[in-house]
């Protein structure tokens, strides 16, 4: 029996063993989705505390239902561990880790690389291995081949197989999850096909399998550079039309309202979260290689990155209509968080203003419900304080509009407003709007 | 008994009557779309071969259906002219007149001025005035409004209300026509805003207000501004995909699995039309007014300049792969059209592609169904020529997509085809794909 039929074999009679590696946010729940589905997971976290919580069955992750974890730890399912020499127990390995960018904006591949090398020295023959997180294309057949094969000496297509799936998670998306998020799926050989189709099916309602992993990585960034682009679109728009007394905000309603052709994107004071904000650029790193310059891409960027400085503008023009600055006076943030209702501020732009803010000589502090303390990327720590702060500042700022925040009371109490979300629907002279 | 509550009054006895100047594809549409209504309508165009078609029910309109002119034009609520001195006699006048860019793609408004002009010569008090061509924000304030007082020497408010609401046509679109497509209106005054509503609702289903004319002008070139920067960046994307060995249609349709978030937009060699090439230069020209310069329209601008040039390129790699140049080469277009089954070739880039190969030397032809005849901005001249020419041509570009295009047969019968719409799906050595 060859080695692809000997791990078919065992898929079919729910024997596999699968290695998850890297239980964040996008790790976790697929561990769970498969555990639930009675395959056999084991978790691999760098970070022993999240192990350890993982096996007590503690959920640190908001799309994790924490009955679900605590259901699969107590079945067995689900184990935890960080210690990575037990990837030899497993017949395949998922790669769940972070693809961060570097302070230039360039791929940052420790991590993946990182993981390639654990695999490499400690897989068995007959592993099939697939990488999750998003990143350049080519990385899994150009980047992630010679350092499995070197570390292991085995040999791909015969020894083990390589693929690209790229995760869909959407925090706080509570319709679609991850067993009910169509999944793309490209190997690089047939067999590496029959496997990974084979394993995602029993977790994934809709497997849908393209051509090559290069194709798969491809189509990750094609989907989030579509957000970058459409929301530094409208961001510069909305900032045109604060100059010319239009209200963005008004014209999108008014826009939604044609039938075919048009989604809505709105303006904000910047792209938070650790998907929009990066994947473009991996793309943009890589079309140098290939002589090419995305210049959409740069030119989102490019809006993107200026945003808070010009959020902080917008505060200082609110503070000079009561005569002030931003030296010497109070100013508030209201959430931080990169987008509503979550516990998740990185690369959240709201930190980048209150950095400049800060930096002018603004008294900053924030309020948000879901975070309890921030650290800013400038080395600034603050702790949320108490909502009626708003009373004694001289000017709050809306980054996030959570539903928990009340437009009326936030008007009645505040002497200042400057409203980077449409929260704040009344007219009113105290409200500066984006 | 106030202007105002004259012409109200005389809506709600149906004895009104609306001029609409220009009887193109989307003043002819709207007028019949009114006059099924019952609304008395005089058409007013230019040229008087239209005039004398339209009285003579002969249609010349695509989205216009040939049985609903016929009976409009038998009941007497259409009529047509080319004497503008019959402004005088109507209640309301709408004005589709086009609005072109000039060959240094600066807004060309010598139609709206001239139709401000006869309209301000001829209109009695008491009329309503609205314009639909797309064009920039402030145009029907800041732009229009002077022309017209000062023309007519009546007061605006008083003796004449100004409003604007895009026009929305989406030709060859069989699903949304201009009654049940949502008509975004506003009007400079609250009498301006009845009078419009009151006129409007007896042909559109749905009439959205908004708070003002510069907000209607902004959501159309917001609506096609999003089509052209997401056009522009499918398009670069798939340039740098041709050199990664990546297919980008196979991209798109992956891509398109995601349930939320994600809008489709496919490659092509370059955007055609009357809309999207056109728009959103509107809003660069009149954001540096603003000292503003939008740089993801610039941008998108400048990739869409391009793509008619890199075609060439394309096809020009393809011949080398035969051993041929361009020069002394039959090249075949199939496709002139600016998209699917439609018989217009306004912008379309096909058009550009065709001058550029015959200006390197190529001996051009073309074919498509609905187009007999074309002369490109150089200045050639060509007749479509038979399908099966595709046989003893060197090489055949697929410009246009038209459903009547067998791409088995093409594939069979061709020598070489470089095709820019993703028409042939089967893998074949003689395609050369954008």
């Amino acid at each position: 029996m060859s080695n692809a039929e000997d791990i078919l074999k065992k898929i079919e009679n729910n024997k596999e063993v699968v290695g998850i590696l890297g239980l964040g946010y996008v790790g976790l729940p697929l561990a769970v989705t498969f555990a639930k589905k009675n395959v056999n997971i084991i978790g691999f976290e760098k970070s022993q505390i999240k192990a350890d919580k993982v096996n007590k069955g503690e959920n640190y992750i908001g799309d994790v239902a924490d009955n679900d974890l605590k259901n699969v730890i107590a079945s067995g399912k689900l184990s935890a561990t960080s210690d990575f020499a037990r990837i030899s127990e497993c017949d395949a390995v998922i790669i769940c880790v972070p693809t961060p960018l570097d302070r230039f904006k360039k791929p940052d591949m420790r991590y993946i690389e990182s993981a390639c090398i654990e695999i490499g020295r400690n897989m068995k023959k007959g592993t099939f291995i697939c990488l999750e997180s998003t990143t350049y294309p080519t990385t899994t057949e150009d980047f992630m081949l010679p350092v499995i094969e070197k570390e292991s000496g085995l040999k791909h297509g015969e020894d083990f197989w390589l693929a690209f799936s790229p995760e869909r998670v959407d925090p706080g998306n509570t319709a679609y999850k991850t067993e009910n998020t169509p999944k793309v799926f490209g190997a690089m050989t047939d067999d590496g096909m029959k496997i990974g189709m084979a394993i995602y099916k029993k977790a994934i309602h809709e497997v849908y399998p393209v051509s090559s992993p290069r194709v798969a990585e491809m189509v990750k960034i094609l989907e989030n550079t579509y957000r970058l682009i459409n929301i530094s679109m409208i961001n510069e728009i909305a900032l045109l039309c604060g100059k010319m007394d239009i209200d963005i905000w008004e014209v999108i309603d008014a826009a939604k309202t044609k039938p075919y052709g048009f989604q809505a994107f709105y303006p904000g004071p910047g792209i938070g979260g650790h998907c929009i904000p990066l994947d473009p650029f991996y793309l943009e790193y890589i079309a140098k290689q290939y002589q090419f310059d995305l210049s959409m891409i740069h030119t989102a960027g490019h809006i993107d990155m200026m945003m808070p400085h010009r959020m902080t503008i917008k505060i200082q023009s609110a503070l000079n209509r009561h005569k002030k600055s931003i030296n010497g006076s109070k100013i508030l943030f209201l959430g931080v968080a990169y987008k509503p209702d979550i516990d998740d501020e990185r690369e959240s732009p709201a930190l980048k203003i209150m950095d400049e803010v800060q930096n002018k000589g603004g008294l900053v502090m924030y309020h948000d419900p879901y975070i309890p303390q921030v650290k800013t990327e400038d080395g600034h720590e603050y702790k949320s304080v108490s909502y009626d702060e708003i009373m004694i500042s001289d000017c709050v700022v809306i980054c996030t509009n959570h539903k928990s925040f009340n437009a009326e009371d936030i008007v009645s109490k505040s002497k200042l407003i400057v409203d980077l979300r449409n929260l704040i629907k009344v007219k009113s002279d105290k409200v500066y709007k984006l």
